[in-house]
C-alpha cells in the first residue's frame, strides 16, 4: 500500500507538531516523573505500604492535571490501583485501556547502586532510578503523549475513549488484580488493551510485542514408604519415590525435546512462515544471548530456533525437585517422598484446564505400584497473542514507526503476566508497547531508562490515539 | 554323613555339661552384664565421651576377670576400642577373632521408653536396656561362653587362639575403625572372624548370616546456568540440570529394574540353586515385611524374590535429590544445579573401584551439552560372603544347632558394615553369629534381648571354639 502525497505531507506535519510540543514540555514532564520516582512504592515491603498509597495518590492527581476528567484510587485487599478515564469527544470512537503499574521492585544503595535508588539522577541520556523503566517511566510517557496528541491535532479530548489502569501490586505477583478486573469489568470495558510494561528489542530496533505466553504451575508429590527407610534393609525391594519422580520428569520430554504429555500440543497456534521470517530478521546473537542466560549451550524443541522456542512454543520446565537426604555426606535411605515443581508455558490455542487434565492423566498412568501421587495445580495465566494483521496492532506499528522513523519489527514475550487477565476478562486484544531496552536493568541495581527512548515513547503515544481511532494522519 | 553312636553320646554329654555350667553361672553373668549396661556409652554424644571410656575400661577388666591373659584399651583419634587375647594351649590351633562394639545408640526416657534406658530391668524373659541386644549382650555372651567351654572340656585355655576386638564408635559410623585394623593387623591376624553384632531370623528359627552387602556411595552434581534463570525468558531454550538429573536417575534402571550402568554386574557371584532353595524355606510373610518397610508394594529386579533382592543382589538407590526451588508455592526458574545422592549395594564379586569407574563413564556419556557433571565417590565398603560349604561356617552351624536343638538356616545381611574391613585387611572369612531377633528394637525405645536367646548365645559360644578347632564333640 503506497501513501498518497497528501497523506505523506499530513503525516510529516503531524510528526513535526508532536515533536515541537514534546520539545517544549520535556523539562516539566521529566521534573514530574522524577518527583514520582522519589516515592519508594515498593509493594513487597510492608514498611513501604504508605509509600505505595502515596504513589497512587500522586498519580491520580497527576492524571487529573494532565486533563483526565476522572482519576480514582481503587482499593484492593492489598495495594491500591489507579483508574483514569478521558472520554473522546467522538461518541463512536473506540475505547482503549492502557495498563501499567506504579509499584516498584525493592532497591537499596548497598545492593550495588551508584546513587540512591529513589533519588533520580540524569546522566547524559540516562535517567537512573528504581522504576525509571519498570514501570513509572513507561506509564508516565502517556501523560505527555496525550497532551501532545491534543496539541498537534487541535482536539480538546482524545481521538479514542482513553482509560488507564495502573496497578500497585505487579511486583508482588498481582494477587488481587484479576478480582479487581472482574469486579470493575464494566468500567474497564475496552476494544483494545495497550500494555505499557515491556520493552523493545534494542535501541536501534523498535519492536512491538504481539503476545505473551501463559503459565500453568504444578507440583507433583510422590509418596513411597511412610517414612525414610534403610536402603540396606529395604532398598531394591520396594519402590523409591525419588526414582519414580525422576522417571516421571525424564518422561516429560521425548528425544526431540518435545513435551511428551499426550494432548499437550492440542490446539497450539503454530507459527506462520511470515512470523518465522520476521523473527529471523531480528539481529540476534546467540553467543550474547547465552551470556545473558548464563548458559553454555542452547537446548530445546527440535525444529525451532531459540527465539521461536522462547516466544512461540509451549514448554515444560522443572523449577525444583527435592526428596530424601540433601545434607552433607551421605545417608543410606530410601526416601519417603519426593516433590517436583513444574511450570508449563502455554501459547495461544492452549487451554490451562486441558493442560491440567492432560498432566494429571499422564502422571497417573506412570506412577508405579506402591507409589502414591498427588498432583496440585495453582492458578493459571492464559496466553495471549494478537495476529500480525490485526488492525490495532497495525496502529501501534504505525505510531511507533512515525516516532522512530524506522521499520518496526515484531517480538513476543516468553514470560507471562497479569495482562492476560485483561484479555481474558475484557475480551479485548492485548498489545504490548514499550520503549525500554534490555540494558535498562529491570529489578537490578542502577535501573535506568534512555531519555531519547522515553521521549520516543511519548511520541508513539501521541500518534497512537489517532491511529487507533482510524484518523491516520490527523494534524492541526 | 551319619554320626557314629560314640559321637552322638559325646555330643550329648558336652551339651549337658555346657548347660549345667551356664545354669550355675547365669545369675552372676547377668549381674555383670547389667552393670555394663548401666554405663551410657553413647559414642555420638560428646557429653558421654567419659562414659564410652568407662565402658571400655569396664570391659577390659571384665575380660581379664574372665581369664583373658591380655585385655587392653586401644586408643583411636575417637573413642577407645578393647582388644583381648587368650592363646590356646595348642600352638597349632586356629586363631579366631570376635568382633563387636561397646558403644550404644542415644536413648532417653522421653523417647518412649517404659523404664530408664540405662537402668536395666528384667521382666519375665526379657532384659530391657539400651545396648541389651546391640551390642553389649551379644559381646558379653562370649565371656560365659568361653568359661563354659573350658569347664565342659576340662581345658585351661580355649581350643582356639581367641581374640576379641570390641570397638567404641560403631554407632557413629566407625570413622577410625579401618585405620585401627590396618595399624594392628599383626595382632589382629586370624583364620576366622566371628561378628557378634547381628541377629537371627526369628525366635524359633536360628540362622547364621553368611554375608553382607558392600556399599559405594556417590554424589552427582549437575550444573546448568551459572545462576537460577527466569523460566519464561530462557526456559525451553537452554538445558535444565534438574531435567538432566532426572534423566540420569531414570536411566539408572532398565524396564526389569536391573541396574543399567554398563559393567555394573561384572563379576557378580550369582545365587546357587541351593541358596535360593534355602532362602525360600525361611518362613517369610511378605505382608508383614511390607509393614516393617512401611511400604505398600514390593518392587525390584525381575526374576528375584524379595529376600534375594535384599540379600544377594546389587542395587542402585537414590538416597536424595535436590535442585532449584523447594519452598512453598512456586518460583518460575530454570535451576542452576541439581544434586543426586546415590548408594550402590554390592555383592560378592563386585569391586567398588570398578563400580566407580563404570558409574563415572555412564554419567559422562549421558550428560547433555551445556550441563557440567561432577561425580564424587566416598569411601566404599566391600561386600563379604562365605560359601555355604566353608568349614568355618559349618562349625558355626553345628555350634548353634547344638545350642538350639533345631536345624540352623541361612540368612544374609542387606546392609553393610565395618566387618567387611576385617575381611579386607585380615584376609579372613567373616561369619555372623547373633541371637537377637527383629523385635529386640535396635536403635529404638525399649531395646531388649530375650534372656533364653541370650543364654543360647552363651551356649553357642561354648561349643564354637571346639568346633572351629576341629574337636567336634569334646567333653570333660
Amino acid at each position: 500500500m503506497s501513501k498518497t502525497v497528501d497523506e505523506a505531507v499530513s503525516a510529516d506535519s503531524a510528526t513535526h507538531a508532536v515533536r515541537t510540543y514534546i520539545e517544549n514540555h520535556r523539562t516539566a514532564f521529566l521534573d514530574d516523573l522524577m518527583e514520582w520516582l522519589r516515592i519508594p512504592s515498593v509493594s513487597a515491603q510492608p514498611e513501604h505500604t504508605a509509600d505505595v498509597r502515596r504513589s497512587a495518590d500522586w498519580l491520580a492527581a497527576a492524571l487529573r492535571r494532565t486533563g483526565f476528567p476522572t482519576a480514582e484510587v481503587w482499593e484492593t485487599p492489598g495495594a491500591p490501583a489507579v483508574f483514569a478515564e478521558w472520554p473522546s469527544d467522538d461518541p463512536d470512537a473506540p475505547t482503549v485501556l492502557v495498563y501499567g503499574h506504579h509499584d516498584v521492585q525493592p532497591a537499596a544503595r548497598e545492593d550495588g547502586w551508584d546513587t540512591e535508588p529513589f533519588e533520580p539522577v540524569v546522566q547524559g541520556n540516562r535517567l537512573r532510578a528504581r522504576g525509571a523503566a519498570d514501570d513509572k517511566g513507561q506509564v508516565y510517557f502517556h501523560t505527555l503523549g496525550v497532551r501532545a496528541h491534543l496539541a498537534a491535532t487541535g482536539r480538546t479530548a482524545p481521538a479514542v475513549h482513553l482509560k488507564m489502569l495502573v496497578e500497585g501490586e505487579e511486583e508482588s505477583g498481582s494477587p488481587h488484580f484479576r478480582a479487581l478486573v472482574e469486579q470493575q469489568a464494566d468500567r474497564l470495558a475496552a476494544d483494545t488493551v495497550i500494555v505499557s510494561d515491556t520493552g523493545m528489542w534494542a535501541e536501534d530496533t523498535p519492536t512491538v510485542c504481539t503476545g505473551m505466553r501463559g503459565l500453568a504451575e504444578c507440583e507433583i508429590e510422590l509418596h513411597g514408604p511412610a517414612q525414610d527407610i534403610h536402603s540396606g534393609s529395604f532398598g531394591g525391594a520396594v519402590p523409591n519415590p525419588a526414582t519414580a519422580a525422576a522417571r516421571l520428569v525424564a518422561a516429560l520430554h521425548d528425544e526431540h525435546a518435545r513435551v511428551a504429555v499426550p494432548g499437550f500440543y492440542d490446539g497450539v497456534v503454530e507459527l506462520t512462515d511470515r512470523e518465522r521470517a520476521l523473527f529471523a530478521e531480528l539481529p540476534f546473537d546467540e553467543r550474547s544471548w547465552l551470556d545473558t542466560a548464563r548458559s553454555t549451550a542452547t537446548h530445546g524443541e527440535a525444529g525451532y530456533t531459540t527465539l521461536e522456542r522462547i516466544w512461540a512454543r509451549p514448554t515444560a520446565e522443572v523449577n525444583g525437585i527435592g526428596g530424601g537426604y540433601q545434607g552433607p555426606g551421605s545417608k543410606t535411605i530410601v526416601p519417603s517422598s519426593t516433590t517436583v515443581k513444574l511450570s508449563f508455558r502455554l501459547v495461544a490455542g492452549q487451554d490451562p484446564d486441558h493442560i491440567e487434565k492432560a498432566v494429571r492423566d499422564w502422571a497417573a498412568d506412570r506412577v508405579p505400584a506402591g507409589i502414591r501421587c498427588e498432583v496440585r495445580f495453582g492458578a493459571a495465566t492464559r496466553p495471549c497473542l494478537t495476529p500480525l494483521d490485526h488492525p490495532a496492532l497495525q496502529s501501534v506499528v504505525r505510531a511507533m514507526g512515525r516516532a522512530f522513523g524506522k521499520p518496526v519489527r515484531f517480538t513476543r514475550e516468553g514470560g507471562s503476566g497479569p495482562a492476560a487477565d485483561l484479555q481474558d476478562v475484557l475480551g479485548a486484544p492485548v498489545l504490548f508497547l514499550g520503549v525500554s531496552v534490555p540494558s535498562d536493568g529491570w529489578h537490578a541495581p542502577n535501573e535506568k531508562i534512555e531519555l531519547d527512548l522515553l521521549l520516543k515513547g511519548v511520541e508513539t503515544s501521541a500518534h497512537l490515539w489517532g491511529e487507533l481511532a482510524g484518523n491516520r494522519y490527523e494534524a492541526h
